[in-house]
């Protein structure tokens, strides 16, 4: 009823129209794909193992631009790989004298594994470039508050104070913990070389006197490091990355579980810069920002999962494990860029409202700083005593400003703040 | 770097350019959103709160080829759904007059929920088709091998013979409990209706005397179920989604596991009927669909396991669980889809080797049956002295039948299949 | 530095010392393994394939009181299962003479799955005598609120009207959803019986002239389904119980999550019947039972992820895809079992306050009801003047009730409930 | 029907009997939280908050076994955590002298918390224990294996000959990369204390001039790491345990599946050393631990996602994302520890079978070299007529070594390892 028609992001408003999904498309990856075939011939001819006219030749060959993406997409299904069918229309385009210098010696998984690196390691840039932009802006938001006084809540009832400074800080350190796992995959992202069973047999086969230079040359091409393996089957590579975009996901969700929370409509202590309006009820502005990034960390663990099931991959190739990898991580890649858009966006146009928060702390009737009391009377009037006391006030719902016993204690919640400054002015320290 | 372009497939091998993959593409979501949109305005005429002209007027403009579907992806990103933008170009395109009747009374979720049940109703169609072509084709398989037999396996190591026909009943016998449960949940799919809260209030305020009626005619216009209640925050038909075709892609999963499994060359009792073939290694046969369908078996649960747990819903509409539902299930959906149709082609051109079947139950020397032995010894032996026999003629690895106290008994493992042709016949009795 | 010492759910108070966990427990699996051993001499018994005398003895001696847990459970790694040891203990317990009737032709799945599905039969019954007590207690609550108003919710925001009636409604609606799966998956819940590879050979090597007579027989001792094949790989009744318990998880964790929402300080439009205390804070009552009901939501999809991906099991008996099974399934029926129970007690004392609803109505300044104004002012105005009315009014944040050009429509929040009632009484009948 | 019994491990021989499952029992957590309360009072006492004979008495009490794990478990359940029963035991049990100063200041979640990373900690040094004796297996095989040909197989094919000693340094890499990754995570694991909202006011409120001296002085009382700031809500901990314990479950995997798959009756190229036993099948030797990791492995990535899902938690302290995580992760502990018991045992005893590898090698009548013939052949006839001549061969299954125009090639399998023994070489010089 419908033809096939290719996604636009129609479902997926948290990622539509990104970077990271521009960075992560079938076109980026087609052309990874060929970054990868092209390093390898230009790798071989530096080894004197091809002519340099024929890595010139499938450098320039090597555009996106010039393959049919659908085809090729269908094509993949009889080898179940699209470097099957890339091979052949690569080989044709660069003519009968350099077609045997294109993928000689190498197996599809060395360019497929290989550009999954190169679309990687191109969206954890971008990711890292929003964490950093959310992390300013984190920064600002903690400095500012440093002493803005709040209820904090504990299973969805208020506790004892603390500062929207202190929750800014907690929320940009998460983000820097991110950051840190998320630079440190990026940095260590390997290209794949091994040949049909890892053993680079062809290269050697093909004349190289030491094939176990070419893994190192070709990655040299590509900006990636050079494995110690062949990891087709040890994929190490692929399990970092499914933890550090899992872990950031969740960074991200946590911010956008606590805007989601401050932002409903009783509570409204903060409020996202540009809320989603609804058409037929003009009053609403839904957290649209937070939404997204909370639908996100709902995702991204079920998809790490995938990915972390696939490290149990038999033989030298499995039969299943690794073509399960490809949509998932491609999708954690997406969603977690897509999350880091819209977690910038969140956190630099966050507004607060301090006058509400600082209202919300009277809710209770003082009742907030039943801690700080009981640590005040238990010395006076013994630890029993003062429990009876406090758990009699809660009891009778009066505000404890007017309960006699009480008169001569500080009740005031926003002096009752702890060390959230100075936790937050440690928390800032952190580059 | 590379701009973006839409998906193509280019990863998924196992749904590319399948009828699955067209009936979930954003294509085939706008179609559907746009036919729920149409539908609204249809059931309002028929209940008289709409002009006819007006059903009319939407019901031509409903056609997904006047949108602009990219930019309906990224506009969404303001209200965190596609529907909002839908509906201003939905509004525009039947122009002044009729735009007042577009959308009615409606909200996005109602649009977005429907559009998703006409998508599953229609993928799950697909699904079923080729369910019924891998039991038919299984059905032929396991009548014309009732009696071959192969070695039975457990933990990896041959167990007792069994019978190639009780195995292929047994795999027509999972394809027809998933059907059984898919067939189920598209009948049920119902419509979505209720307005902004599920109160169905705004139909009133439009005039409507008994909003209650809406849904039932709405559902009619589709050919889905009316809703006993508005079930925005009530998924239990995603959660049937999910169960079934989880199922669905476990049972699938089983078929190809097996197939992988009696493909190895090392075994090679069955052969794939078009193996994948390899540039470099031209003998080798993949046996990719069964990849392909594993591949599916193994991503399958994850994403079920993300629309379970979008079940745990806030509110009249959640801030993210909804949204987490709904590339999880276009993804199942085609995944199962894909998974179906490389299933039908799997058991459709299976090749069996009794030949080889027959050679491997010989492979353990007899010790394959050597439950039957110590059954049959025992009596005459006693349980202890049976058991100390059978186990040095097996340490001793010779051949059972040179070993002289064995002479008199029936060694022959094709005559140690037990009731597995009865099991057949049985389970082929099951339409 | 510790010595090993059993769990007492010292990390489970959701499911700690509840009936469920006793009907799970290592107890309970040990009890069913015997129960089924009995239960397959008795079915031979009958069948005259093994002395009644036999018959008696073993179903004497399956008294898990007389066998020790630890034991087995270290002695089952050498096998990686504990039938194997326990098959050794039943058959020294019985002497002689009956030993050789104890797990006669049987292997130790049969014996293994057999148990599971009586263990799952006993919990999905405690489940169901739960969801029954929720039932009632919301249904209760539905009917005495069917006109109680108060704000609905999306996106964090307060939208239009709706009821607690409703709500109540909608969450019974959820848990009878439930309930029917459950109790169709209760019904079916087979026996397993097949022997080493499924084709129940050795019964016939014992002297059964029809083999397929005995898993019906056995069936029968146990109060369950006769299988109509063995299904060691085919695992419909394990993906089953999965389905059917990640669904009754999420449906309790939709009662909870809107609990917990309603419970936060800020709302406070319902409490739990008895709130958690807190030793330093006197005053918070924290609604426990929710969250551990919520917390049970959070874990059950991945479990039943497990369960899914354990159907892609190869052979007659898979090298792990079985043994992944154990654990998660008896998880998944002790954390369900404890959310029921949780939900039974926490919707049997829900206090529900209307007029704190009420009041929270009033918070938007009568923009909840725009919506209707919208609808009624459009046809006086034309849509374009009364939506501009309306986002001017909304922006000034005044009253709504003070604006001259609203001053003859109906603004009370409490009229705006739209199908609310009705949708409740439709609802209610459904039992 | 059965009263409660605790868990024994019945279901779970994987883990029961280990180490790990006794680090991990709910005697360990006891333990540990009663370890985190002494080092609480005990830091307090160093900073003169608390008398010296609180803390040594305090100390003196924390002993698990005078506590009655079953109450505390179900005593949990009113509060929702098993701190609370535990506090009030403990401050009974210290009298009503020192009372005061046990659990002064600290929230149930600072206890709980640290408990949990001292378990952990525990555990994971029995997990790294037990890689390292994997390794050293491994390193040995690997060493005595290194030109030991064997087929290398790839989508269950036989591909090109690889050996069995980069089969071993490949596991053994992978190893090394889970204990790099377990190692720095257990480097890490910080203590927790924050007070009831994460802000130390309560021991402010207490007399503490600087409250933040206090998590220093209380991580060095138990060899933990000092946290920056309070973590309640900001889960990097667990979410980095999740990540190491599912890459390293996925790392022991890859070898079981590996193993699982080379023990097969037809392949028989390694065998297990002491397989498990089935009574009624005396030749059955099963590959019980490879089986068991295996089981582990497809575990253990679920209980990881369920863990990085409650990252995203709400509030000071959310309701039910952290009390879902306490199960998930004494499982991965527990599911992980037994699993890398299970592999030592399982790289120890491992046995190899090298002849059977060779005589496998020629399986495909020398296709398995035809990738190097192609090579080979390529400059003599050109690529269209080598590959044409190769699947004219392939086609016939003749021996390659009978076909006249392949007479001066060499078509020893085992001579076309390439690079295979240096790689292996390379490999195990990481330490």
């Amino acid at each position: 009823m419908t033809s096939a028609v290719p996604d636009t992001g129609l479902l997926a408003p948290g990622w539509a129209g990104s970077p990271a999904a521009s960075a992560t498309s079938d076109t980026a990856y087609l052309q990874a794909l060929l970054d990868a075939e092209a390093a390898l011939t230009r790798a071989q001819a530096s080894l004197g193992l091809a002519p340099a006219d024929a890595a010139t030749a499938v450098t320039e060959a090597a555009d996106a631009g010039r393959y049919d993406l659908r085809s090729l997409g269908e094509r993949a299904r009889a080898g179940g790989n699209p470097v099957i069918p890339l091979v052949a229309d690569l080989t044709k385009a660069v003519g009968q004298e350099h077609g045997p210098y294109v993928h000689r010696g190498a197996t599809s998984q060395d360019i497929m594994d290989t550009a999954t690196m190169l679309v990687a390691a191109r969206a954890l840039n971008l990711i890292l470039a929003d964490l950093a932009r959310s992390e300013r802006a984190l920064a600002r938001l903690a400095a500012e508050h440093r002493e803005t006084a709040m209820p904090g809540r504990t299973l969805t009832q208020h506790a004892v104070p603390t500062t929207f400074g202190l929750k800014a800080a907690g929320w940009r350190s998460l983000l820097l913990d991110a950051r840190d796992r998320v630079a440190a995959v990026r940095d260590a992202l390997p290209a794949q070389l091994g040949g049909a069973a890892g053993t680079l047999a062809a290269f050697g086969a093909y004349g190289a006197s030491d094939p176990t230079a070419l893994p190192e040359a070709y990655a040299g091409e590509l900006g990636l490091q050079a494995p110690q393996l062949p990891w087709h089957t040890l994929r190490t590579p692929v399990a970092d990355l499914a933890g550090c975009l899992a872990m950031t996901a969740g960074a991200l969700g946590k911010t956008a579980v606590d805007v989601l929370t401050l932002s409903r409509t009783e509570i409204a202590e903060v409020t996202e810069g540009s809320g989603g309006a609804s058409s037929a009820m003009p009053h609403k502005a839904n957290p649209v920002r937070s939404t997204l990034i909370a639908a996100a960390a709902r995702r991204a663990p079920q998809l790490a999962a995938a990915l972390y099931a696939s490290m149990a991959a038999e033989d030298e190739r499995p039969a299943g494990a690794w073509h399960a990898e490809w949509e998932p991580l491609r999708e954690l890649l997406r969603l977690v860029g897509g999350a880091a858009r819209d977690a910038a966006e969140l956190t630099e146009g966050l507004r607060v409202h301090p006058d509400v928060m600082r209202e919300h702390l009277g809710l209770t009737h003082g009742l907030i700083v039943s801690e700080r009391l009981s640590a005040e009377l238990t010395p006076v009037l013994g630890r029993a005593r003062a429990k009876e006391l406090l758990t009699r006030l809660a009891a009778e719902g009066r505000p404890l400003a007017r309960a006699p016993e009480l008169k001569d204690l500080d009740l005031d919640p926003a002096h009752y703040t702890g060390s959230a400054p100075t936790l937050t002015d440690r928390a800032l320290e952190r580059r």
